[in-house]
């Protein structure tokens, strides 16, 4: 019988946070305990907010603290995983937060399972065997064309096949501006590798101003163009999808449950459903999307833009999906994201990522390298230590 | 030259919290303080979480703490709360608690803006007039249908024309448990007051359990059936509206953006919108949900279940809009809700309630009786004290 003895949180983060789209800056990794078997997981989401939730004093039935539901739950099979998962949920449904916080204790308890099964997460999952995907490396936009095109030239000549570009200058400026970034990013892969574009939510809910750029994209052969709006216009969503020809659109990282993910697959018109493990509830949610996914003609890629470990927690969810066969691969992590695992999800001889066989998530916290980033957080509510940041050990 | 100098945060708690639906058993206050004047405001949201979204340290663009995107912002007319507000959603985008918290200083902008200007706030809304609403009283299920029958009867003998039963023992026992219930409300209230059931998100996503209750809500001419799933699971509300011949179906009070809410009543088949300004993104946030909801057939209805103070913020969303004729009256709330205001919105000769016509919300938090219920919260990483609550005073 294993229960789950205790639930940790950490707030690791570069000692400066700069004001950039970059959201490897920070990281709160989630341990989970179960007598002598440890689950890691991350949750992409404020840090400190976050924590917060987890032991933040109970408002009233429905809006409990998020770790309180897990503590003391026993695992033993996956069937313990989405118990424990509804039961956040529900005692959690008041709490905004708490579908982040899920998130990752959802994560580590895959990973636990994993260690305690002595078997890889996307087994557990029912996926027979785990297809290598093709990676698309992540880059923000540079400043100048000259520099997205450098950038473009790098990607190729370090063997991807295919680049996403986002955020930056583009949509800031004119729309000639944002014709040369393309232009450049194109010139710079050449006529093979995919290209994407992320928009990064800059026409918030003006449809006319994302037409605009719709030949352009089409010109230069864009796979897909990205959060042209805020997360959840999904009007605008679906009316920029009728007027797209060949362009398809992208989205659904700010998906923080499975429902909202569904209503952008269904109402939004959106082709690639990009789901990030550490926002929607977890590995459990991310499952759900992609089982919903691959029954559609649309294809399902996971948004990670941390580290390795927030990686293969998203490969898991997809591993066993032969037709959704491109995966989103930090490129430009911080330091901090570089070091937060002791091996990495490196591109095998054909360019492909693979998931590692190890049980779990395959790859652990580098608690070493991870010290110097850690933030001690002291929350105290009338004189009682509510969290005090523990010390970081397996 | 108004300039936002201060926004604080209070957190007020009866001393023992139980397990129960009660909303009101805590609080968060904000006060957003410009030179002379004070704006006073409330989310209904988890305090301690909703602190910490204040005031975290920023993650990365899209990820930075509320308060400070407010700060030091003028505030000369409703055009700088639209700008404002903008700015929260987009600076905080990623930070899931954001809208709670924008809630609470969306609301304490309006109220400040009304007292620079010496006006109710929904004068400033564009509103000519303020409707007296029909305040329908919200109370839980008693553990008996014997209970359940005295509180209508208790109800109607204190002068309300509808009722709104809810939680509790509803869909947690049997069909026929839920039966009594429904019968004894009804009795209890006579033939002619409004019977409204709220569900409590009970079903989940099953739909046939709630399909089950329809003959007996509708023989009991029950108004509307309220959350009866979770509250994004819109294809399941869609399912049952048209599944349901008289009974109609009310929700939003989880819609944490007008996106969320705009899917529910065009997607979702929901003919009551029940939007809470301290959730959805404040004042200005339920006024735009409710310019929606009036072109339609559809009806618009507050959620309120905390304080005087939060009922008049929602009252003032659709003071304007006579059609939307019912207002949720907070009936058994705590001893704190009641000490949160130093006046109340009590019902007039007719029954019915009116908002008052002074500046801004036009009641104010009652400063003496709530130090009682501070609590004294203190935030702190790396050594440096982030949050530490500070004297309750104007």
């Amino acid at each position: 019988m294993h229960i789950i003895d205790s639930i940790d949180y950490f707030y690791l983060s570069l000692p400066e946070i700069l004001d950039i789209s970059d959201g490897s800056q920070d990281a709160l990794l989630v341990r989970v305990i179960s007598g002598e078997f440890t689950g890691w997981g991350e949750c992409e989401a404020s840090p400190l907010v976050t924590i917060a939730s987890m032991i933040s004093p109970m408002s009233h039935s429905t809006c409990k603290p998020v770790a309180v539901s897990a503590l003391g739950e026993a695992i033993e099979s996956p069937k313990d995983i989405y118990r424990i998962h509804e039961k956040i949920r529900r005692n959690s449904a008041d709490l905004l937060q708490a579908d982040h916080a899920l998130s990752g204790i959802d994560i580590a308890l895959w990973d636990l399972l994993g260690k305690i099964r002595q078997e890889p997460i996307y087994k557990l999952l029912g996926f027979n065997q785990a297809y290598p995907k093709v990676p698309y490396y992540s880059l923000l936009f540079d400043t100048t064309p000259e520099g997205t095109f450098k950038k473009a030239r790098q990607a190729v000549n370090d063997g991807f096949k295919a680049v996403k570009f986002g955020w930056g200058t583009f949509g800031r400026k004119t729309l000639q501006s944002d014709i040369d970034h393309i232009v450049a990013a194109r010139e710079g892969l050449g006529e093979d590798p995919i290209l994407c574009v992320d928009a990064g939510m800059i026409w918030g809910s003006d449809v006319n101003n994302a037409v605009k750029r719709l030949p352009t994209l089409e010109k230069f052969n864009v796979t897909w163009l990205e959060e042209p709006f805020f997360a959840l216009a999904l009007d605008e969503y679906r009316e920029l999808s009728k007027r797209s020809k060949k362009v398809k659109l992208a989205g659904g990282e700010a998906a923080h449950n499975e429902y909202i993910a569904k209503l952008m697959i269904d109402y939004a018109g959106i082709d690639y459903i990009q789901i990030d493990p550490g926002r929607i509830g977890g590995i459990t949610s991310a499952k759900r999307v992609f089982d919903y996914v691959d029954k559609s003609n649309k294809i399902f890629v996971n948004h990670t833009f941390t580290s390795h470990l927030a990686l293969s927690a998203a490969l898991q969810t997809f591993a066993g999906g032969k037709r959704h066969f491109l995966c989103e691969y930090p490129g430009q992590i911080s330091q901090l994201g570089k070091d937060l695992t002791t091996t990495h999800l490196s591109p095998n001889k054909d360019g492909e990522i693979t998931l590692p066989e190890g049980p779990g998530l395959g790859l652990n916290p580098n608690l070493e390298k991870l010290q110097k980033y850690l933030l001690n957080v002291h929350i105290n509510v009338n004189g009682e230590c509510l969290y005090l940041t523990p010390p970081l050990t397996q």
